[in-house]
């Protein structure tokens, strides 16, 4: 496979599974130069329109063609059975999980891992030059394949360990799924009220973009870090429901420790 | 007062504080059309080289221009004062604050309300085009004078009372403050880790963008979300530190509360 791989200068890829991440690879690495996407495999059928027409797809694992790079995008808790199960050995496996280790790919292939670290949801088309790519593998051969593969895709691409990639998949369950329940409790509160939630669509975009060039530590501001105390109540005395108070509560703590102020 | 505004199509703003809201506010409507800022008070120097040279500035009470509109963007808990101690009577004066009531203002000038809902930083410019400002007044004529005013600006005015705004307001420390404090905690562990903050900064954008085409509760995802309890366990055994450790817990029962699975 090497030798083929040198011929062309193409990387042959199938993609494992055709839900968010696998979908938008297949996208992303089929308008890529340099690889070609070879098939994708899905348990199901799919109803992607955004899908490629022209990449061949299958949902029987025994029809899964021969590749460079075989790119594992299915759920966590997977991982290690399916891979147990592909008809195929010593060929180069990569998952795609923030959080699962390398070594739990089946041993009868070569492990390895190729993480995006993005949020890829239905209908959002990510654009992968900025995301950050995080590789592991088993070989120097295989490190190398995999960066040439992630470089075609981003222009951000690493060694990451499984005990390093756990630890940013950590920080991104803070900055992503975190932030994003954060939205989802103040856009309940506004309907609430009958406020419209989009109202707070340019500030959500300006505290993102804002870190880009003010780091967060100075970037904080409200009643919390000036240590406001009347507004902090005011707002508490706004919050009748349990759980959103007690959130409100327990941020509005750790901002205040965090600046060596205490209620 | 009404008929200059009526023959000139212009208003004249005198700005009260050049912190960062006063400052910005100064800057944009320096730069729209229909307005014009005649003058900056702040009760001490500055030094903003953003600030427009041609406009006046002055750190005495006594100086202060008539105007058609005041615009007072200084510390919340100092509008009520300050107010009292201003030399001229019956103008329009309108404070910026998320927070503080309209009546907080000094009942011998015309009270009003001019709030851009927006964070505002040092050696960040906002674009006003976008950012909703709620105005309130104790007439039509000024609501109307401050609309004009206002629409000058951003191409989203609404007339809000106190109550509404508050509410905005808290809803604004949500995904603003709070949201940024999980920024801080993310880089504050990236850093602990030896790990580039820099890193997470495609995802936090993404998760801010994605809230305009998919509401919060359908873009939410990750680890709580979708119950995966050994994922969870990996990353509190990794956050060995108290404060985090509590904040990971608390979110990660907020979404599985929010979406029906308890931990």
């Amino acid at each position: 496979m090497p030798s083929v791989v040198y011929f062309y200068h193409m990387i042959s890829v199938v993609i494992l599974g055709a839900g968010n991440v696998g979908s938008q690879l297949c996208q992303a690495l089929d308008a890529a130069e340099d690889c070609e996407v070879i098939q994708l495999y899905n348990r199901t059928e799919v109803s992607n329109s955004q899908l490629p027409d022209h990449i061949e797809f299958t949902t029987k694992i025994n029809e899964i063609k021969q590749a460079d790079v075989y790119l594992l995008a299915i759920a966590d808790d997977a991982i290690a059975g399916f891979s147990e199960h592909l008809p195929f050995k010593d060929s180069l496996l990569a998952h795609t999980s923030g959080t699962v280790p390398l070594h739990a790919i089946d041993n009868k292939n070569r492990r390895a891992v190729f993480y995006p670290l993005q949020t890829f949801s239905q209908n959002r088309s990510i654009d992968f030059n900025k995301v950050p790519i995080g590789i592991e593998a088993e070989s120097e051969a295989d490190l190398s394949l995999l960066k040439s593969l992630a470089s075609s895709l981003s222009e951000k691409v690493m060694e990451l360990n499984s005990n390093d990639r756990s630890r940013l998949h950590l920080a991104a369950v803070f900055v992503n799924n975190f932030s994003n329940h954060l939205y989802h409790i103040a856009a309940e509160y506004l309907e609430e009220n009958s406020l419209e939630f989009d109202l707070l669509t340019p500030l959500i975009l300006e505290t993102a973009d804002k870190i880009s060039s003010i780091s967060p530590e100075d970037a904080q501001t409200g009643p919390a870090r000036r240590g406001d105390l009347e507004t902090i109540k005011k707002h508490l005395a706004l919050l009748n429901d349990g759980p959103k108070k007690e959130l409100y509560k327990v941020l509005t703590e750790s901002i205040q420790n965090t600046y060596g102020k205490k209620l």
